[in-house]
């Protein structure tokens, strides 16, 4: 018997319990999986960073710390965890992410929204360029934006990826740098904001930059908040420059009640929805790096202590 | 000299005429495309069913009718038309079509509707299920239909594709038969419309059909009018057995403004909007049918005068 200890707030247990469960039988490991351990029995750690735990030291025979979440912010600097920690990988939340991207680039593409509020009997067929002659660009080619890309690339778009370093792609136009960044804006009549927030990225959509797009460009942020400049975002949605914001991301969340954002006739906001690790999925992940364990494999997605992710 | 007569609405000559001959010199086939040839001199006829031809009789040299349209039923049982009969396959067509299909698909599986009309300061996270745990069924697995599933298939979506004569396709669950229907109904979450419009496939979608579906299903009819029985739908969407229908054809176009569809907050009209043929790539088609019709080689896209498509 494997002694897994869950270590996170109580409310996840009721989800996360029957899935890490069924993912275990899948794999044929048989796990005590508990709440309450005592812990020199534990052999396995699943963490989410809002656990109290924060001492592993009597974990003495444990052999890794699984967290349940991509971010490891919360425990990559306790000088207590000497084990292996494994960040989590989720193929689910890509998945969720080029969907809700898929999603959200069609509908501005196809200019859904005026079928969607405007049924009041006039039949005007506006049909929309193919995708073939709408240009997209993603800033941020790391694993979700390269995801992305690839979708959007194989259902016709003409797709540009800018990130920081140099990246290569099939049928994607990778561009980096600075000069790269302005060429990227000045095709990108859809953008997609799938950077990391870093001090080096905040406010990458400024007043500047703004301007680079084409004229009724549409912008889509399901990456993090203060990538975008929101006045001078709503300033060019005012004027028209910019035909429609969908935002899935924000500075403070839930956005206020009051956030010029939740009134403005050319913004969409989503709350948050984009980006949820998914239970089973992620269940699977977790399965998956025990039974590497106990086989005695190399973990998954191992962190890099001193790069902290 | 090829004699072509364009045998279409007025209104169309002035789109056509010029990516016609685009076409035509690309070929290198010299063609004199006029609207009013003598009939006995025409070698095609290039038509669409808004024409006002109606006696194919006097037209004794010509070789084939090319069809501007996919739709035949405006002319497939004209009995002075005895020549063969082509189809309109558009490449833009059907990519204009994947991406119509492919939009409203993931808008009703992201439950994007909620988003884009009700921005009144609510923050209430839904996370949709992954497209992986969302079955999509289509009806018809033509050109069209198989494209579809192939883009939705693409995307993740557990396909199953239904037609009158068995079919195959890697990744896709191809069923036939009123068997097969009852099978692929029961698992259709989101179903697609994409069969022909003939007498056997009339209220497709009747109350009994519907009734086999999943409660809660999506409908998407890109198709044509006639496949759902209006009454039986809209009953099944009062009862919200059906959540909503996405409906871009309909018996009578433009839609009447007091029809029910327009009113009901279930119902999405869109004007026929889905499979606009692409002049430029159209055109293309209509010239590599006189390229082979020129070189005694068989037509492209012949219609099967007794399936009726």
């Amino acid at each position: 018997m494997i002694n897994a200890l869950f270590a996170a707030h109580p409310d996840r247990w009721e989800k996360y319990a029957p899935a890490l469960k069924d993912a275990f039988d899948t794999l044929g490991l048989k796990v005590d999986l508990r709440q309450d351990h005592a812990p020199d029995i534990v052999d396995y750690i699943v963490y989410a960073p809002n656990s109290t735990l924060r001492d592993f030291t009597p974990y003495t025979r444990c052999k890794a710390v699984l967290n349940l979440w991509a971010g490891v912010e919360g425990i990559v600097d306790n000088v207590t965890l000497t084990l292996p920690l494994a960040r989590m990988v989720d193929p689910g939340m890509t998945r969720g992410m080029v969907e809700w991207v898929t999603g959200h680039t069609m509908r501005h593409h196809l200019g859904m929204d005026r079928n969607i509020t405007q049924q009041n009997g006039t039949w005007e067929p506006h049909v929309p360029p193919l995708a073939a002659d709408r240009g997209v660009t993603i800033l941020g080619m790391g694993q979700l934006g390269m995801a992305c890309a690839r979708a959007l690339s194989g259902l016709g778009f003409p797709v540009t990826g800018w990130s920081r370093t140099p990246k290569e792609a099939e049928g994607i136009t990778c561009l980096h740098g600075s000069d790269g960044l302005k060429q990227a804006l000045g095709t990108a009549e859809i953008l997609i904001l799938l950077l990391p927030n870093t001090p080096a990225t905040e406010n990458t959509l400024n007043a500047t930059r703004l301007a680079m797009l084409p004229k009724g460009a549409f912008v889509i942020n399901p990456g993090r908040g203060p990538l975008i400049d929101d006045d001078a975002l709503l300033a060019a949605l005012d004027r028209g420059d910019i035909a429609h914001a969908t935002l899935d991301v924000f500075r403070v969340e839930p956005l206020p009640v009051d956030h010029p954002y939740w009134a403005h006739p050319r913004v969409t906001v989503t709350p948050h929805i984009a980006s949820e690790t998914r239970v089973k999925t992620a269940s699977q992940v977790i399965a998956e790096n025990i039974q590497r364990g106990e086989a005695g494999n190399a973990f998954l997605h191992v962190v890099d202590r001193k790069a902290g992710y």
